[in-house]
C-alpha cells in the first residue's frame, strides 16, 4: 500500500509505503489533501475516525476504532498552578491509556494492508503496550524489542497481549537504526516512534483540540517531548488545518523535557536546528521514564515545529514533576503519569518568565494515564480508623469547622 | 436542588433532592421528560453531556465533563469465544478508568448544588477513586469510608486525590444504611452505589450504545452486576428511549455475577423478585473483587430490569473469568479488569445453552480498565534474550514459518 510521503526539511517527495526517512536524513510524513476539509465532514463519526478523510488508511474494526476521541475540558482548578487558563486534553482515555493508540490505530492496519506478516516495535513502555494490543486486535503476530533487564512490572503490562518479547543486549539506543534495517530485509514491519503512519494518527489529537474549541482557538499547546514523534504529528495537524483554512494563527507549541535528558531544550536555547545527542554521562534517572530520549529521531523536526509556531522548549526537574502530578490529581481530578505532569510544570515555568500570559488559553496534553504505574503499595497513606458504632460522633467532630 | 424522584416498583413520587429510597423500601431514580428527545438534539456536544437534556444537572467543568463518551466498537476477534456478534463498549476509557465516572459526574455536582459541604462514599474500589477525583475537581472535601485492613495498593489509588480516608471497623455491609443516616443528619452527602443522581449518569452509557449503533440496535447488552446500580441506570435509559420512541423492542439485559457471591443469579433461577442476602459462609474470595455484593441494595430493581427486558442473570467461576480476561487482551486488544471479563464469560454460557444465537448482536460492557491492577511484577513472563549483533539472524529464524 503506497503512500505519498514528504520531507518537512528539503521538500523531497516519495511514493512508498515503507520508507521512514528522507535521503537528507530527516524523517518523513504522509501527505494528504486537506484543502477541501471542513468540520462538517466528520460529525457523524466517533473517535479519531471522524478525520478518516485526512488519514492514509480506511477505518478499521476492533481496538483501532476505539482510539482517540478523548475529552478536552476546561480545568479552572489548574489555572493558579499554570499561570494561565487551562484546558486538559486527557490522552489517558485511550484503549491502552496513552496517545500511542492514535499512532498504532493507523500504523498497524497499514502494515497489515501492505502484507507484512509481523508487526514489531522498539519500546519498553506505552508504545510497546499499544502496538501489541493493536496487533492482537487484528490477529497479527507482534515482536517487541525491549532493553535487557526490563522490569517485570513493565513486562507484565506488555505480555498480556502475548507478543514475542525480545530482550536486546547491547546499545539499545542503536535499535532505531536496526529496526529500519530489519523492516527492510525481513517479513516484519518494525513500527518505530516516528513511522510516518504513526505521525498521521497523532495529528488527530490536534484536530480534536481545534474542533472542540471551535470557533475559539488555543494560544498554547503543551506536550511532553521524547522522540519528537508526537510533536511532529501535532505540527502536521496544524499544517493540515492551515491548508484547510481552519487556522488563522497557529498555536504556540511548547514542548517539555525532563532535565535529566534534554537535548531539545539545549538545542532550542542555543538556537540550533539540530539537537546534539547526549552521551550517557550527560543523562540521569528520572521518574518521567516515558520521556528522556538522549538522541530523539524526530528531534530536529520537533525543533522546526517550535520555531514555526513561535513556541518554546523547556526542561523541568523531578521535584517540579512530582508537584505537578499532585496538582493534576488534587486540583483537577486527573491521574496522569509523571511524563505527562511535565506539561503543567513546563507551562508554569514559561508563565513565570513571561512567555505565557495569565489570560491565555493553554491546552495541556497529558499523554498517558498514571494508573499503569500506581498501586505499588509503596506510597504512605494516612487514614483514620473508626468503629462503626462511633462513626456518627467521630465524623461530626471530623467535619466540625 | 430538588429532583423529581419515583419508585420503579410502587410508582410513588417524591419531590426531593436528597432521598435515596421509597417508603416501600426500594431505591428511587430521577424522572426526566424524554418524550420530545431525539438524537439530533445532542450532536454538538461531547461525552455524556450530549444528553444534558435528560440529566438532572447542568454540564459542569473539569473532570465531570470528561466522563463518558466511551467508544463502542465491533470486535470480531471475540465472536468465537462469545458465540455471537460482539461489540465492546469500553468503559475503561473514562477519567478514572471506570463507568463510575458517569455517576460521579452527575452526583457530585448535584451535591455541590444542594449546598452540602462534604462529599462522601462507601467503597474501597472504583467508586471511591471516582468520587474522590470528582470532588477534587470541584474543590470539595471528600470522605471515603473503606473497610478495615484495606490493602495499601487500593489506598494508594484513592489517596492520590487526597480525600479523608476512614477505615471502618465492624460490619462493612451495614455501611449502606449508615451512609443514608449520616447524609440525613450531618453536613455530608454520602453518595452510595445507587444514589438517584448516580443512576441518572449511568443511563448515558445506554444512550451512547443506541446512538452509535443507530439505526441498528443490539439484541443483548451484557453487564457485570454487583449493587445493581449500573443495571438500574441502563434500564432507566431503555425506559427513557422507549418513551422517546427511539426503541421498538428493548435489548435483553444479561447480568453476570461471580459464582462466589451471586444472590441475583439465585433469585433469578428461583423466579423470585427479591434477592435473599447471602451470609458470610455462602460467599467466597474471587479475583473479580469489584463485584460480589452479598446484599445488593438495587438487587430487586436489577431483577426487575432483567424480567422487563426478557434477559437473564448468570454466574461464572474465577477460571472462566481468567480465560475471558485473556481473550479480551489477546483476541481484541482490550485490557479489562476481572469483573469486566465476566461479561464475555457470561455471554459464552448463555450462548452455549441456546439463550443467545450466533447471529445476534451482543454489546459487552467492560466496566473498568485492567491497568489499575496490573504491573504487580508477579506474573510469569516469557522472553527471548538476543545480542544486538545477532538480532537479524535470530529474528530470521524466529520468524521462519
Ligand atoms: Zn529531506
Ligand atoms: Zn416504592
Amino acid at each position: 500500500m503506497s503512500l505519498s510521503l514528504s520531507c518537512y526539511r528539503c521538500g523531497e517527495r516519495y511514493d512508498d509505503g515503507t520508507r521512514v526517512r528522507c535521503d537528507c536524513g530527516e524523517p518523513l510524513w504522509v501527505d494528504t489533501e486537506p484543502t477541501a476539509f471542513s468540520w462538517g465532514d466528520c460529525r457523524d463519526r466517533g473517535g479519531m475516525w471522524r478525520y478518516e478523510a485526512l488519514l492514509p488508511v480506511d477505518r478499521p474494526e476492533g481496538v483501532a476504532r476505539a482510539a482517540g476521541g478523548t475529552p478536552l475540558v476546561r480545568s479552572p482548578g489548574l489555572d493558579d498552578a499554570a499561570g494561565a487558563r487551562v484546558f486538559v486534553k486527557d490522552e489517558g482515555e485511550n484503549p491502552t491509556g496513552a496517545y500511542k493508540d492514535r499512532g498504532s490505530a493507523v500504523a498497524v492496519p497499514h502494515t497489515v494492508a501492505t502484507g507484512d506478516d509481523v508487526v514489531g516495535t522498539v519500546s519498553y513502555g506505552n508504545m510497546a503496550i499499544s502496538t501489541a494490543a493493536h496487533a492482537a486486535s487484528l490477529d497479527r503476530e507482534c515482536v517487541v524489542f525491549v532493553p535487557e533487564r526490563t522490569s517485570s512490572v513493565r513486562l507484565e503490562l506488555i505480555a498480556q497481549y502475548e507478543p514475542t518479547i525480545v530482550q536486546v543486549a547491547g546499545d539499545y539506543g542503536k535499535l532505531y537504526g536496526d529496526a529500519l534495517d530489519l523492516s527492510e530485509h525481513l517479513p516484519i514491519d518494525v513500527l518505530v516512534s516516528d513511522a510516518p503512519t504513526r505521525i498521521s494518527g497523532y495529528k488527530t489529537a490536534l484536530f480534536e483540540i481545534y474542533e472542540s474549541l471551535s470557533p475559539a482557538a488555543p494560544d498554547v499547546i503543551a506536550l511532553p517531548v521524547s522522540s519528537g514523534g508526537f510533536a511532529s504529528g501535532v505540527w502536521l495537524g496544524i499544517r493540515d488545518l492551515e491548508r484547510a483554512g481552519l487556522i488563522a494563527e497557529p498555536p504556540r507549541l511548547c514542548l517539555v523535557q525532563t532535565a535529566t535528558a534534554d537535548p531539545l531544550t539545549r538545542a532550542f536555547e542555543a538556537g540550533e536546528t539540530d539537537p546534539t545527542p547526549l552521551s550517557p554521562d550527560e543523562t540521569g534517572d528520572t521518574i518521567a521514564h516515558s520521556i528522556g530520549n538522549p538522541d530523539p529521531p524526530s528531534g530536529a523536526r520537533a525543533l522546526a515545529a517550535v520555531r514555526d509556531t513561535n513556541g518554546a522548549v523547556v526542561s523541568v526537574t523531578d521535584d517540579e514533576i512530582r508537584t505537578a502530578q499532585r496538582r493534576f490529581a488534587v486540583d483537577a481530578g486527573f491521574c496522569v503519569e509523571p511524563a505527562s505532569a511535565t506539561t503543567l510544570a513546563g507551562v508554569s515555568r514559561l508563565a513565570d518568565r513571561g512567555d505565557i500570559a495569565a489570560d491565555e488559553s493553554v491546552v495541556l496534553v497529558p499523554t498517558g494515564t498514571g494508573f499503569k504505574e500506581m498501586g505499588t503499595g509503596e506510597a504512605e497513606v494516612t487514614t483514620e480508623t473508626v468503629r462503626r458504632d462511633a462513626l456518627r460522633d467521630q465524623l461530626e467532630s471530623l467535619l466540625a469547622p
